[in-house]
């Protein structure tokens, strides 16, 4: 099994792996340090002084080489690929979004990832119409050359794999490409490795937590042009892939049902946020439409995101921005409004902080003051 | 039981009636005629002559006195009151619509018709969630002082109203306001018309035809500030219903469904394509809240739609709007742009034709020729 990109080399994919798994590096922090340091090696060797300059005393634990050996020896055992995003096999849409995983494994066929793709996804103890929908519209869409996008829970995404099993899904699940999560889906989990795709961002073995479900959700979206959102109570786990595909900048539609049955409740309200209301498969087809070029990664957005000024942080300047921060999110572009200093010097200062552990991101470049961590300990 | 208006003598009242029981005189004719001509009697005087302009042979039919005294004692005898659209007890939402009912036959409380007001309307075939809804939508509006407006039909309508009963209901019937349609909802029918109130603009005794419903509905969003549709199919009455209340100004709401029952594919549509999505009472009424105050007459609009000028008509005039006509409905400002006529002589070129039974009338204000109707002969 191939693991290598022809356009990195062995090592450098290895650091990227050794500088993801390290503390206090999200996806976010990964893609402006490896802008500012053109390669993971070197910025690995920034990251000790940068933890620092955060304020964290104990010294930033590095993720060791031998460690990230072991875990592309267990992704080959499963034969996973390791796709860096800006491997040319990367999925197109999941590059574009601001916090894309700077390497995916992905178990099955690396072709699906380069089709256009519509996500379905809803309640997992959903109605039996509603499974009989999502079924119906995944093998609707499949038909018309669509890849069914979905996150192997019960419910909704398992029957949305099912329809769309034999024309083409990708699941993204939340713990390790090799975990069969939950348990009574592995069969399809097998299945759709062997004929679909699998993607995960974690290590093989990784067993999923709560924790991991909205990032999983965010991959789902990610992947795709659109999501459908097929049943769903009020504050549910759906609700959260929607708005992630709203940030995102796709489609987001829903199936309209009966106000009696809570699990309508959520759809209803996407439906009066303004989502598309969608009864089947050619409501989803005429509102991607539109979108039959797959996004482009925004590239004034990325620049915006990494570019960073590492040297020209000041310790006056670090506690003006601090002193900016609370536990509330706030805009990073508000926060560069209001503290007199360069976009470039403010996100260096964040970038630190959040290194020393300090600081929380959220969607839409918001960010907040981690109070409760320990700021000078590990 | 009182019949008259202190605003209107006996003889004028009967006049009235006489006119809106003419052959070829609808509710559009009537305004426009009594504008002209001042009262209803001389307006009858002028009919003849303007029906010979436009292109009648045979007479036309005038409805004589004795008819006209026979339908107001039958109308006495059932214990209704007999409301002209410039009387001060005409509700005045209804008075606002361009084709209002010049003359309607009320039974029971009259102070209905001047309180706030929401329609409920839906399929007759309704599910048993559909008329629990409708039920509870009507009791919950009743409770927050609304008046529920409904066409005492199978299904949603007969529930909207038993769930209004006690609160104040209102039931806008196709036929005469003394015949029970459908027999099965006779109960009902007394019931509201003791304690809530029956609307009709037919004569007692009418039984309802096919033709007569779509009239009856524009009375059921006329009569309210905005209409409620819980389950319907598509190309069902209450569609139409639905579509009167966009054309008079009324909000639109719809509940939304499961795409796998038709009952709520109209529904659905309604939302797709604006309506607002209502889960329950209290959506009504915050779409509502804007509308607190009762519509007032659209003064331009009437006067627009009924300023005539009888006497400039000439022949060369009316072979240009006869041949700009067709069998497809033209907004009457489209005919105005393309003739080069002034906008009254059009419309009393109009109003001729219609009177020789020539000419249809449509929804937003819009006509077409009858070509197949013997436009020479009664």
């Amino acid at each position: 099994m191939n693991l290598e990109s022809p356009t990195l080399s062995d090592s450098e994919r290895l650091d990227r792996l050794r500088l993801i798994r390290s503390e206090n590096v999200g996806p976010v922090t990964f893609h402006a340090l490896l802008r500012r340091f053109g390669s993971a090696r070197a910025a690995i060797q920034a990251l000790p002084d940068l933890a620092r300059r955060g304020g964290r005393a104990a010294p930033l634990r590095i993720w060791p080489s031998a460690q990230a050996e072991q875990e592309l020896d267990a992704a080959r055992r499963m034969g996973a690929r390791l796709l860096a995003s800006d491997d040319a096999g990367y999925p197109a849409p999941l590059a574009a979004i601001y916090d894309a995983p700077p390497l995916l494994y992905l178990r099955g066929d690396a072709a699906l990832l380069h089709r256009k793709t519509a996500a379905i996804v809803g309640a997992r103890n959903a109605s039996a119409n509603g499974r009989r929908l999502a079924e119906d519209i995944a093998r609707d869409l499949g038909a018309a050359g669509f890849v069914v996008v979905s996150g192997l829970a019960r419910g909704i995404d398992y029957a949305a794999h099912r329809g769309s099993l034999e024309t083409g899904t990708i699941a993204a699940v939340a713990g390790g490409a090799d975990i069969a999560y939950p348990p009574d889906n592995e069969d399809l989990q097998r299945a759709i490795a062997e004929r679909g795709a699998v993607i995960s961002e974690m290590p093989p073995g990784t067993v999923p937590r709560a924790k991991h479900f909205p990032r999983r959700n965010r991959l789902i979206s990610g992947l795709s042009l659109g999501v459908l959102v097929v049943e769903a109570a009020l504050q549910s786990g759906s609700l959260i892939t929607a708005r992630f595909a709203l940030e995102q900048g796709r489609e987001v539609l829903a199936v309209p049902g009966s106000p009696l049955d809570p699990r309508c409740r959520g759809t209803n309200n996407l439906i009066r946020q303004g989502a598309t209301l969608a009864e089947g498969a050619a409501d989803v087809m005429a509102a991607l439409e539109g979108m039959t070029r797959l996004p482009e990664p925004v590239a004034g957005q990325e620049t915006q995101l990494t570019e960073i000024t590492i040297d020209s942080a000041l310790e006056t300047d670090r506690r003006t921005i601090e002193e900016l921060l609370g536990p509330s999110p706030v805009m990073v572009d508000e926060l560069v409004r209001q503290c007199h200093l360069s976009a470039p010097a403010v996100r260096s200062i964040l970038l630190e902080l959040e290194l020393a552990g300090r600081l929380e991101r959220h969607p839409g470049n918001r960010v907040s003051l981690l109070l409760t961590a320990s700021a000078h300990g590990s």
